[in-house]
């Protein structure tokens, strides 16, 4: 179904799927027709998140013991990142629906709905997390705002799609046991550890920054090197010192990912060189330290120099927990599966980091080959995508009990 | 006047001035109405060089003693690069014709030819030197097809502007006493010493190189420091690397001017990075024990890092020495006008380079306040162009007598 699904793109050749697309509509058509035949109740909400309710078993006994009126969240993203892998987002949200599906029509004290979440990877807009913020009831006026390339702002495309922002306010969760994704891990940990699942304890923080470097653009040839002020020397003193930083603290990744230089000819020392600046970790306190230290380094090596640099922090985002109780019994679920199941953190975020202030999150990694994501070649190994079903379903049956 | 030039550009705002561009044709009107005011013959030859001619003096005996046949010719060029200073090249060519208007009409016993080369800077077609290359009698068939950016070849550009490029062989010099090149220095080292004039002695040779660094992009927030083949901090070594080794070595600079990095975002892991590398000194054998020590450093980062790197050197120009007698009767000329005239390298390219195999060439640089060139902000002292211009007259009594 994902390598299916994966044929719906904006580009040909590539697999391409921003928010309420022309071909999101191949893909909530085909996944509203496996979850009709499976007896959920479809519908697509105002943010263009795509929503299957598997009901509850009826109540036995009538009112005297109600069947749980809370409603057990299983999802996951169905957009993706330009030319993408046929993995990211809609894996949790396929196996949702299988998992579903294994039930045979049995149902559960509780409900189910599978929820595919219409924007998690902000391409068009520039801002992630579209469907679930509106799902979780964080979706403001300044998100409905903002504006792709095209000039069409958010509250448009979801008009184009034949939707209503003014019903944004249904798309809010209702009463939750909790929420539950399985997703690819996108990084090597679990293949590095020959482990086929993960359970995620904590999402990291996330600080970005951009860093401008200015020094003075002169003649390659007749400006002797006592006598530069090399705005890309500089910023590489700094991205070394990044590395060794980040190398030598436990669990930190800093990532200097884009650099811009100008002018940028072969034969005009750098004036001006931007780099963008990426570093995370579970801890906040141990990313605080970081960032700090990040920036004194850049103040340290122009100041060396003689080149200016201007540092601006741009996102300050703090890790957020999964639900403890609800993360140990889905590891519980995975053990009795037969997994010998590891607890990492994730360094990407994921709906469930949106989620997890409003109910009950946790989620599930599966071991990405290489651990290669948002590429083309993105993969998953069948077995595994069977363990984590088995898991999952052990977790239904754990909580039904 | 060089102010006056300035006004002349493609660009409004800006000095920009390329091969025989729409502006190139007020130069040819300006410095034409002046060169004809002071008794010279002017004309604009088949490669767009404009050229005035103050001829000899009579022979005084008839044929027994005939004036010298051959001609001193001192130019520069009129072209620019874009968002350019105003005395680059033409300085050269205004102090040209100042020097023959100083003559007040008085003949030498040999001719002056002021020449204003059509291109230097190689900025329209991407290959430097049309002018004194057609001088030189080296302009080709390769070069007359390069093309420019609008697809017009050289022959077409020459053809558009009204000249005709099968008159190419007219270019070429006649019998020379030797070609004599004043311009800004370009760089700081005169500006440091306080020195209002130098004499150069020859030209740096100079190599060039592209770099590939080829890691494996990966997402900044889910690859482990550890697990990372950054391409860009593999780079990054690398230039501190280059660095490093010039300043330790007399005379050597090395530049990394234009790194690209792919895919640049923040968020990912720099799969590729391409860097170009700019390396001079006027002693060809330091030049390329310098490059091989540089291409064997990136190896061994890149080896160690698990990158690639794939090194394509695209330029190894050797150093032209300058005229040395040509040189020598310059700086006396300098000193006979007060001047504690410097002798160095030039680490930049002219036109004299390209003459110098074909006659004798010597230059002589005026001082660049702050080194600054290529640039809005280029300037010179008036003293400084008064000393140029009374050592060329020291020059041409020499020749004279």
């Amino acid at each position: 179904m994902c390598r299916r699904i994966a044929t719906y793109s904006e580009e040909p050749g590539a697999i391409t799927r921003t928010f309420l697309s022309p071909p999101m509509r191949h893909v909530h058509a085909d996944l509203t027709a496996w979850m009709e035949r499976i007896g959920m109740k479809v519908r697509v909400d105002a943010a263009g998140n795509l929503r299957g309710v598997y009901s509850a078993a009826p109540n036995p006994l009538l009112t005297l013991a109600p069947s749980n009126p809370r409603t057990l969240y299983v999802g996951s993203h169905l957009d993706t990142v330009p030319d993408a892998g046929a993995f990211d987002g809609i894996l949790g949200v396929v196996l949702g629906i299988a998992l579903v599906d294994s039930l045979n029509g049995h149902r559960l004290p509780f409900a189910i709905e599978v929820i595919g979440f219409s924007d998690e990877e902000g391409v068009r807009f520039g801002v992630p997390f579209i469907g679930s913020r509106a799902f979780a009831g964080t979706a403001d006026g300044a998100l409905l705002g903002r504006r792709d390339a095209n000039g069409r702002s958010v509250a448009d495309a979801i008009r184009d799609y034949g939707l209503d922002p003014a019903g944004l306010d249904a798309a809010k969760a209702g009463p939750a046991i909790g929420y539950v994704e399985f997703h690819i891990e996108q990084g090597p940990a679990l293949d590095g550890l020959n482990a086929p699942l993960g359970a995620v304890c904590a999402i990291v923080g996330q600080s970005r920054a951009t860093l401008d470097f200015t020094g003075t653009p002169g003649h390659a040839g007749t400006t002797p090197m006592g006598a530069r002020r090399d705005a890309l020397a500089a910023a590489a003193e700094w991205i070394l010192g990044v590395e060794r930083r980040a190398s030598a603290t436990e669990g930190l990744v800093a990532t200097v990912g884009a650099l811009h230089v100008e002018p940028g000819a072969a034969n005009v020392i750098a004036g001006t060189c931007r780099a963008l600046l990426d570093v995370r970790h579970a801890d906040d306190g141990v990313r605080a330290s970081a960032v700090a230290g990040l920036e004194s380094l850049a103040r340290d090596v122009a100041n060396r120099r003689g080149v200016e640099v201007a540092v601006d922090w741009t996102l300050d985002q703090p890790a957020v927990p999964m639900d403890r109780a609800l993360t140990s019994a889905l590891e519980h679920a995975a053990r009795q599966a037969g997994v010998d199941v590891r607890v990492l953190t994730s360094g990407a975020g994921h709906d469930a980091m949106v989620l997890a202030p409003v109910m009950p999150a946790a989620m599930l990694f599966l071991r990405c080959p290489g651990g290669l994501s948002h590429h083309p070649d993105e993969a998953v190994l069948e077995e595994d995508v069977a363990l984590a079903l088995a898991a999952g379903r052990n977790l239904l049956d754990e909580l039904a009990r």
